[in-house]
């Protein structure tokens, strides 16, 4: 079979299979199972266009890996054959740990197990069904490799992880503000003491992409039906798991029951490969699909919660810079208490609060550094001549306050 | 609640709901479950984008309605505020019959049900539900109204349908030779005699869309790949039904379980209730999530074909245009039967034939006409320079042979 | 003539002609002229692509206009025909004064005549022309209208001007970080108390509409480059007036000669109708025709300026944020004074100094406000999280320093 | 200086200046002159975002002849870096013998002196100058090299000049109908016996692309009024000509005073370098300045015909696909001699008849190949499924018939 493949893809047109060994990888069932875990989980319920997957992600990634290789290379950096197909693998593989709706899971399912250590854990074994073939892309995504700059390409805040995912994000959803010029920026990377930067003439292009990145997340990924959206599955998967730990019958494909059932923390995980076996089973259509069964479930709290997301109902939501009033707060839950015949404990599943968290630089942790014409290095957040960039240091932090439509 | 909302589609910037009414007809289960369904099917095994629904189609046809009609009520023709409301409603709903991967299902499950029987019969429900407020549009949709043109919107070879998938296929699939002029084309509209008609000027806009149009059949819709996916899942589910009519058990969402264990007519969906409640359950994830679980299933066939899937070992498959040499597939089929080790009959599942058909336009029924300068018609076969059109009009049939890749 | 016409546009799509007064308008001479003076002056140096021209501008701003009345007007705000047509006027003719290479002109031939000024005396002259059917039009370019917002749509720091000439400009640029999303911005206007505001939603946009402008000040309109490029049209225009004035022959065209061989300022403007009309003459070609044979010019200054023009061999220029030393200039001075020996007081005409300045929001003047969900209006300044848009208020200042390539 | 530029273009992202020589003869004044050389002359009339340069259409395609190379090179083609050189620099002066407004001028100023002679003989002149650099891409240019397939990119049917200039074209028309998927043809280019073939996947683009270029043709190329500007441009010239060779003064940039007053025919260009000369001093603003001025020439029909153009009151225009009748084009002629009260001889620039001519395809020289997967090549217009093709390859010819809008 001819492994040298072109994909279409709509945000750049076409990407190009660059090896067999790349191919194989792509055809393995592990990463194959990425077509069905949505990039943006809930998000499609704002932003219907916002269906595309991590196995697009994945592949468009490697695609800006491979220009930037080649940019790199024109400016007299070596990097070898065996170094860019290390490089373009780590890539390729840095989000397989992922499930399915990984907000939602990693606070309930498979609470405590965060997504980088699992995708280390599969790299780790196909690196033993591969024959050792992974292993200098494995050392490129720790960054125990010689080339320093191949890792930040992968993990740094200028990383073309979360340039793909801007580009992306922004072309499916149609939030056109959140473009952002990847190809300048990347034909501005340079290396220097074995370190990415950007030349100087690329410092509008950064800021930019800092500022496009920060609207992305206020206008998107924390858009209020989103976050609505993404509490009510927290909330959902809670409760199922609540009933079946209790002994309840619960309709689930087999994955989904898996965890339901079974209390499995990240040791596990690592120790009986039939948790990751199971895990590589579980997508957002296994989710989803039970979903929509347990809205006639006898628990009327769950069989409530589902239908709630099926029909788009969601909670009400309010994001404030203070946190929400407590007496307001106490009003609510017992409103809703009455208005669901619900218990005390049980109204935590519509009255709740949260926190979010963002920060659009952060100055302290690999810093964006810019190479100006006289050959020194500047900090990004200096070399801006206003103080935008400082104040893109701050976290912001926001309150949320859900609740149901009903009262 | 605020019912009057503006979406973000990638395609056409926003789409405004344009009253309550088609807020709540969108709000409704029945539409809300065409999040779940994709327009194309198995097409984003080929082009990993193609991942939109017929929600979002549906949206956006409606949108392509509210231009059409400003730009006929701004070349006199009167569309009243109730006519306007009678052809949205017809084109938001005209797809709402659609199961998931309606051809593969229309040729197993629900074999010999159209789509537009159901969409007829969810309407009709639909308007019980609505206290009446959807019989224009029911009218406007079978084309029982005063107003042909509004009909031809929604129906006809120059309908609104039509313009939207291409635009939408076009754009999540990234092949943008698809891309028609869907602005121009809706600007030349007009009306005579109660007809439909395109003015003289947008004649070369109206070839590239039926040229757009065959390309996006040859290159999309009818590509190897595509085929190859809808044809494994066909077989899929003629075996799974096969084994469940033969009471082998079969994990399924009970909305599959239904459809595979009952032999269901389009009779029995008109008389009762039951089999439309759990069609409108159905979506592609339970399709899916299913055939994941079938991947184990002991009846080796049907574990085979799925793991096909999952996998995307797809079938080979050879497109000519004349019929497969008869010997060469009996030779097929005997060398497939030994190595899978299965009967005869059982090989059909493995190896096979088919044939597919395009027309691009097809001159006998509902023509597209231009309007000359002068005020008279012509149909746009013959208004064209070239012979370009008539060769349009001939119907391509293409064979199709299907085997494993195994041998 | 049907003079309901559609144009294309790239930008847009398609731009509608909305009356016959308005086509009338833009057939007139004074407005087809702007076909032949482009927007952006000499960054086509830099990217090549921007040779879009004032006509297509005032053209794309008409359109924005009719897309917010659309927007007002659904929101219950009453614009009648009457006012629509004047704000449309208003904003087609809002830069009719310009004139070829505005900032080099109005330095030089043109000296103290501001464009605004011009014009206003073009709109009134058109009125008479017009047997006063602008009166209203010109009522609201002035701000003497009932409706102050329709003023603001025309000239404040959220004005469709702007709002065109960044997607323009962007578009044809190729600079994609200048993106905006004119569209929702536009969705999201409202009027209160008369004046133009943004509702809540809309923020985000507002911020990236701001950030974009800026980014666009420092990446296109003060690129070293065009900097470079402008001064030199400066200098030679300087050099040729110098000349003309002292009575040394020069080829021109007839309306240039006009403005190299009379010292005019804007009272003789207003008072003597001939220096209007040979204005009205004047484009960017009369001024770069006019070039190309001054390169072949007797006086070696002249000649050379011009030179260093047609061969794109522009300035050499720094831009710094401190002052450029005194005595590097003195010596530079010195150097090319010798070089290209010529006098002291002639080497001004190759190294000089300058001052450039930017401010992307101005919190002192037609401020812009933003409507939260409980009515009240904020100061977009304040309404964001972050201290951003504080920032965006301080005027950048930055020195500019330019000697020929010779040294 | 750093000659290793990058450019930004809107229809690609970025142009990449591969080398020094290249960087030069960018800079040179011959090439930089095409910057003031529209692409499509007066289409700017119909289309307003048509202002793209010469200029900008040898670096597209240039940038086009990189990719190429690349993708050829990936399948297993040797081309070393001196024929990439010669390649690169062929397309980029492949039309560096045009003058402004070709296609007028070759009909009036510089008759029966085609664009591909100037090219020839100032490639020439550059090979001095640059001391024998250019030899190679002469005979890249000419077809005279090793490597025939490298001169078919450059002209053939499907060269990349075509495909640069429907891009852009397309783009900066508006016109998306043209739109073509050059990435994908190009990535679907592969050489067979020293020949430039397609392969079989891209036989749809290929389709795509001659329908597109077809469409570009009649709604762009051959658009009535383009065609109605160029025809005035050309009587307008006839007539300067025919009063500058009387002995009538005119106002005229030196360039095109030289044009004007004397009879230079292809031989003299080869002859007399001063010729030449001149004609590298000529662009799109020599012609349109001195017009503006002619507007108030004494002679009456030079006068009326340049006050036409200025006006855009050009001529009225009928395309028919049978020659216009005798009778009705002598009424024409004499009602129009009455109105404007000229002789039966000066009518001839008011009201005239020609014929425009399109062949989409042509299938007798140098023909677009497939090739099968079987390794059989096969002509486009026989690969494909319908007689499209065929019909393609008919010239298709129409009849005009121009006359003022005054009658």
């Amino acid at each position: 079979m001819n492994k040298k493949k072109i994909i279409n893809d709509p945000v750049y047109g076409f990407i190009n299979i660059p090896s067999e060994l790349v191919f194989d990888l792509i055809s393995h069932p592990y990463f194959q199972r990425l077509r069905y875990i949505k990039q943006l989980g809930m998000t499609h319920l704002v932003y219907p266009g916002a269906l595309h997957t991590r196995f697009h992600h994945a592949l468009g990634a490697m695609h800006l890996m491979s220009l930037a290789i080649e940019v790199l290379r024109g400016k007299g950096q070596e990097v070898t054959k065996v170094e860019e197909e290390a490089a373009t693998i780590a890539i390729l593989l840095h989000d397989i740990g992922h499930g399915p709706f990984s907000h939602a899971l990693e606070h309930t399912l498979v609470n405590g197990i965060h997504h980088e250590d699992l995708s280390m854990l599969i790299m780790e074994k196909l690196n033993v069904e591969f024959e050792g073939r992974l292993t200098s892309a494995i050392a490129v995504f720790k960054g125990d490799c010689q080339k320093k700059f191949l890792h930040q390409l992968i993990s740094s805040q200028l990383d073309l992880d979360r340039m793909d995912y801007l580009n992306r994000d922004s072309f499916f959803t149609g939030v056109t503000e959140g473009v952002i010029s990847f190809d300048r920026i990347i034909k501005m990377f340079n290396v220097v003491d074995d370190n990415l930067v950007v030349e100087e003439k690329g410092i509008y292009s950064i800021e930019n992409f800092l500022i496009s990145r920060r609207l992305m997340y206020w206008q998107v990924y924390l858009h209020k039906t989103v976050i609505a959206g993404e509490q009510l599955l927290v909330k959902i998967l809670e409760r199922a798991r609540e009933l079946a730990l209790k002994g309840v019958k619960l309709f689930a494909t087999p994955a989904l029951q898996h965890f339901l059932s079974n209390r499995i923390n990240v040791i596990d995980f690592f120790e009986q490969e039939l948790h990751l076996q199971q895990f590589m089973e579980l997508d957002d259509q296994d989710i989803f699909a039970s979903i929509k069964v347990w809205q006639d479930h006898p628990d009327a709290i769950l069989a409530r919660l589902c239908k709630m997301l099926t029909t788009r109902n969601l909670y009400k939501i309010e994001i404030t810079n203070e946190a929400p009033d407590e007496s307001r707060i106490a009003l609510l839950k017992e409103s809703v208490g009455v208005v669901l015949n619900i218990s005390k404990e049980e109204v935590r599943y519509f009255v709740f609060e949260d926190v979010i968290r963002n920060r659009a630089y952060n100055a302290g942790s690999s810093n964006i550094y810019i190479l100006l014409k006289n050959n020194t290095l500047i900090d990004i957040a200096k070399a801006s001549d206003l103080s935008n960039l400082e104040s893109l240091d701050k976290t912001v932090k926001k309150y949320i306050l859900c609740y149901p439509r009903i009262i």
